[in-house]
């Protein structure tokens, strides 16, 4: 049976809401969730809201796998002095979101987990806390020991795959990364991702311009020529790839569906069109890493947090997601 | 009774066609269009299409004006040697566009045409023709003599209104552009012409940030500290702005319906998302010049000219919101 380690995220944002609901939206029969954090917020907020989880608090993952499926396990990192003070930023907060993460990486690099879906942190939250990361996504790569971690957010409802090739990149520098960048890598990478993770045989590649209309040819920019053309024309000797395509029109004319993935070139490129489209049920994975992890494409939402409002959709998305790359990599390994 | 041009384009793309769909489409009760280009190719689609439209030639504008309203005037400002061949780069057709825009400029500018709708012109045409432009909107600002023209995408069924600070530029330009542009000019401008041109009294406008989530705080670039802030926080003083807002979760949560028009920072930041929302129902709309001028948000479409499946669509909102926008502009020169 595969256990997925749950981050619990900052415990005064909707993390601990979404854990609590998605619990009860998914099925028992598939993988079962440890929520790694703290039980003290996790209980507090099943309360306030009436939520009625059976939650149980354990010591080992390997505790977890005699409970009941209907129980839901949590290991707690660390606990809060006093209760969950929704909508607040807080060092303690931060550092018990910080120390929720460290053990779920741990336990997937020693097997433990077989994935880790992690609840949204708060960046002011864990920089009170003392952390220099600016998000999840590089601190997991370097808890790791990996680098060029890749954003890849995907959503199961329109079947859209939109990984980035830069990040969280002011745009002034992101011309410059996508020239020094080694973006024949980065393809192959997510090309071996795709086949590794979503089990696709042969991915179907779409590479968006960098600049407006793709340079119309070079008249606004070179990039296209320069990079991303010479580029293109070498993966596409292995590797089913098209571009660069002009972006607006590209998801204007849905000419997304005819592939596996699009690669945009940055933040905006990628996510503009990704969350007009993916409404709720977008998820955000991370490329790249020896363990297997997922997120919501959200943030803590500390305006409704504690209300009950929260959409448990992504997340629910997120650990189905994290379930079906943890199973596609484990049916490889027993293949090969 | 307004007569409002309609410039022909291409004569090789899907201009022809959708020009004689939307006349048979639209309402003979409102103002009456004048095709300005060739009598021969619009002839020659109305044929090969079967399309039933019946078209009467003119030399002036004033002889449309005695005409009954069922037949579509034409004024020829060149005709071609031979009969259009679609899907072609010709320097005539080229030639032909541009003899058609200049027409149509002159025509408004004169007042014997209250607007401009303009089909699709292909650049490749109007290079080999001998023009410098790269595109409809700056040549039309020239012979206006007008600088700085701001390009406007609305949205009819979604009421979506989305204006360019920067537009047909580099991606590695637009940083130093939005630190050099008058963003105060700019938006007072947009802010009238909404006034003027929509008749709206206190238009909401909404600024998105520069960077990936309009920099969090300036850990992701520094525009929107140092030029964005300070530029709303001046405007706001008259003006009903807020922002800048990380635009992909401004437009995910739909935040766009709160305000009457939306400014994105750069072409694909605001086309992105303005494409997937519109569908084929958006038009441009030129902001800051003298006359009015309206078009299609779509090209040439060379792949399917000449074939009968051009969605005459986006034209015909191009040329219902030009009817518009010249009542708004009449109506406030007559009442002041």
């Amino acid at each position: 049976m595969q256990r997925i380690a749950w981050s619990i995220g900052d415990i005064n944002g909707i993390g601990p809401e979404i854990i609590l609901k998605s619990f009860r939206r998914l099925s028992r029969s598939g993988s079962r969730p440890l929520v790694i954090g703290s039980y003290k917020a996790l209980d507090y907020y099943n309360n306030l809201l009436g939520l009625n989880v059976a939650l149980q608090e354990v010591h080992t993952p390997a505790e977890a796998d005699s409970l009941s499926p209907e129980l839901l396990p949590v290991l707690s990192t660390r606990e809060p002095r006093s209760l969950p003070n929704p909508g607040t930023i807080d060092p303690e907060s931060g550092s018990i979101a910080l120390s929720a993460i460290e053990r779920a990486v741990q336990l997937c690099i020693a097997g433990s987990c077989s994935a880790m879906v992690t609840a949204p942190i708060h960046k002011e939250a864990i920089a009170a806390a003392g952390s220099s990361h600016t998000g999840h996504t590089g601190y997991i790569a370097e808890l790791c020991g990996s680098g060029n971690p890749t954003m890849l957010f995907h959503d199961p409802v329109i079947g859209l795959n939109v990984a980035l090739a830069t990040i969280h990149e002011p745009l002034s520098s992101v011309p410059g990364l996508i020239r020094t960048m080694d973006m024949e890598a980065f393809v192959t990478r997510l090309y071996h991702s795709l086949q590794q993770d979503f089990g696709i045989t042969a991915p179907r590649i779409a590479l968006l311009g960098l600049n407006p209309h793709a340079s119309d040819g070079g008249v606004m920019g070179t990039e296209e020529q320069e990079i991303l053309i010479p580029a293109i024309a070498k993966l596409s000797e292995h590797i089913d790839i098209q571009g660069p395509f002009a972006a607006d029109g590209f998801f204007g004319a849905k000419r997304y569906t005819g592939f596996d993935v699009t690669v945009a070139m940055y933040h905006d490129q990628g996510l503009l069109p990704f969350k007009v489209l993916a409404f709720d049920t977008g998820v955000n994975v991370t490329i790249g890493l020896p363990i297997v992890r997922t997120s919501p494409d959200h943030g803590t939402s500390f305006d409704i947090a504690g209300q009950g409002k929260a959409s448990p959709e992504s997340f629910t998305c997120a650990a189905r997601l994290a379930d079906r790359i943890a199973m596609n990599r484990n049916s490889r390994r027993n293949h090969s």
